[in-house]
């Protein structure tokens, strides 16, 4: 995915409209919300397993990737207008999650998902 | 941004701690939206205004972007164990809204904005 | 209101219908985010002024008040399940912030609501 | 609970530390979200097995009776500021839903959970 072109494309689409002044971060930010609300929905009353057998339902799973769609645009959006480089971001925190977490204690140990 | 190679990274991150087991689609939903509920608490005191002001604070930029990326990390993650294209499903959720929202009749009409 | 008795209903309620097998904390919880998030949807794109002026719009109101009894349930049945006493929880709460900010220092301070 | 009481006294402690500024329903409806996705950290990586199990967990139900507490707090808030009776709107939401799932037609019948 190139992040800078689909923001640029998803800028315009806004400009075009004259929504832009909508898109302050605070509104970004619940719009994105909202749409992970949505995302909720589909799979709140599902058991761990019915959430990975989704994928073969493929009415449910247009909805699924219309929702994963909808908060990507948001989060892009968002990234945008505070000058986030996504990328970067990302990569900078999988490092910081590396050291957090070295293999040789984390194997095997859910400390981090038991302890919260 | 290269989204199948971070999503092969990411995998690879959880499969040598032995994590792969709590990343069901569920629980990353459930993930993703305790990341997006830290940004929330980021913007919901400040006024729209003071919101596009956020990116002159270097402290709290550093905050925002940290959320950016564990939000992007979870939007990455479950797309990956879902199946989904993320950029497929962006590109065509923007072709739907454009044909949703034709320019002539949503330039300056907040219709989307002010009925929901 | 009577939070017992509302519980007592809302459990019966669910009895009847064979469907308390999917209220699992976990899924409650869920069920909880999803409701938010449709409260959230309503409120996104409204300004803070617009958002106060929304007590005079007699449809969005419906929506409004709908989506807070929504999430009232949803909090209600939780704390039933998990034998939280919210009355009493509550209470606590406020003893806990009164203490935690105390008029002298809070007053015209925000920064609980700047800082964050 | 005392909803009318609750509510005045929350308007109260708000009011000694000038705090009503920052209380417009968008910002409690975010401040709520919050609250719902520190509810949600708890829960995210817990089977729904473990999630009925937190209630011998004396630590970790401190924390959830805490979120309950703050989640319901805002709840009360945002209804005091719009004037939405709680009580009322549970009670509708109730009669409404009996209406909607009668019975004979729900039980054993997991449509809505099922079907979304």
């Amino acid at each position: 995915m190139n992040i800078k072109e689909l923001q640029d494309k998803l800028q315009r689409f806004t400009d075009e409209r004259d929504w832009d002044q909508f898109h302050t971060p605070k509104n970004l930010v619940m719009a994105l919300s909202g749409e992970v609300g949505e995302l909720t929905e589909i799979f709140q009353w599902l058991t761990e397993e019915q959430s990975k057998a989704i994928v073969a339902d493929v009415e449910k799973m247009k909805q699924v990737e219309e929702e994963i769609a909808d908060i990507q645009v948001y989060v892009l959006r968002l990234a945008h207008k505070l000058g986030v480089d996504i990328e970067r971001a990302v990569e900078k925190k999988m490092r910081k999650n590396a050291e957090k977490y070295p293999v040789h204690l984390a194997k095997g140990n859910a400390k981090k998902y038991t302890e919260y």
